[in-house]
């Protein structure tokens, strides 16, 4: 793992009503849509959102998903969202936390991996395709 | 709009937990998750699901989506999904009914509109292309 | 009905990656999210969001949904969606219209229905209640 | 960590077609209602479902959702959730396997962490409540 984010980025967000359960916070499942929105942020920092990965001839499918939910969320809190980059040589590892806007609290600490899948052969990459280093600015 | 549904599909279904709102009840939304497993039962009937739609070279989105809500719907309740096929020269037209599997008392009603749209041109179909008359074997 | 809507409100959104089906599109049922976002700032213009309608002792199901698609949305787009209040002395009639942020065009038409529950007895309501009278800031 | 599965439960689904992403692959998101799925029949096998959990005075929130991604699930696959619950003293910890009904084929691993959470102080327990030991029929 590399030492330091090479990009990082972060959005706002308010809790919708539609991502509640009966007890009133945010069910489980709703929060992979929270880190998309922060890592598609992330991918345009260095121009490799899901519609240039796709014109580069490569999927990027997420084959690894964490989540440690530290305090639940509610109806109407406003949190913000940070995505970090600390992978990127033989696949993208992104880590995100998901803090209190109000109070800066740490509410859920997250990580995905993706990998990229070669469109044409449908075959996995071993080791992240030039495009990827291209992109962040970094020897291949 | 035909007299008689030409075609007609039921499904089952217990509500899922992550389906209800903080009310304990079914959040509206979800619901065209419901019509669209009785949906894909009816298209399956006459060999137009989904991927048959895409390999005939039309697109089928749905233009048009109605809902009518009688009575919630609570976590594990068993409902039965009804389909029918009311209209198909020019669009596809389905009506749904949502019931309780155990009393049979109707909780909810809907429809859809479907129009066709070419592959090719991202043109929409004034009329529904022959390929659904022969799939419904009615005349076109 | 009322000839002129007596709130409105607006909001921008940036459509998710998560809410695209296998054409690339947004799949309608997720519209309804899209449409809560947009209502949800329509009933903070009156303090009447969901917080506040469950300490006046209504629920306000949603009983009738419609949505008419008229143009697809696409990952990325950017649109508006504005909520009009349209009925209110015997239930929440809300209009919407999502436009593209950049053209103006007009993408969806929408309308939902809601009606007063009251929370300890459970009885649709068949007039709304003097709170949402008072909410609104118009004669009962 | 306890050697065996104390119980298993195991359920069949087919992939619905509102699950798929632009790749025609299940977004990776929408896994967590699949185990859910699986994780409710495993809860029914001990009478310890949501509304029971609810009805014994606490909640049990997933605070930890962890998930590898083997092989993509496609529209209309037909696959088998198995849940296992294999720690409960503590915490409830349950391992899921995704597999090909078909083939039998391993396409996702998963695992879940619950832990009780008295809905009277909101206090979350440092060991699992009594009523869990005496519904899964072991020394507490």
């Amino acid at each position: 793992m590399n030492a330091e984010p090479l990009f990082q980025a972060e959005i706002s967000l308010e809790i919708p009503f539609h991502d509640l359960d009966p007890a009133g916070y945010v069910w489980h499942g709703h929060y992979a849509k929270y880190l998309e929105l922060a890592r598609c942020e992330l991918l345009k920092q260095f121009n490799y959102n899901y519609d240039a990965m796709t014109q580069s001839g490569y999927m990027w499918p997420v084959v690894d998903l964490q989540l440690r939910f530290v305090r639940p969320l509610r109806f109407g809190d406003r949190v913000k969202v940070r995505a970090s980059l600390v992978e990127w040589e033989y696949r993208l590892r992104i880590e995100y936390l998901i803090s209190s806007a109000a109070t800066g609290e740490r509410l859920t600490k997250a990580s995905t991996v993706q990998v990229a899948v070669s469109a044409a052969s449908g075959e996995m990459c071993l080791r992240s395709p030039d495009i990827l280093f291209e992109r962040l600015g970094v020897p291949a």
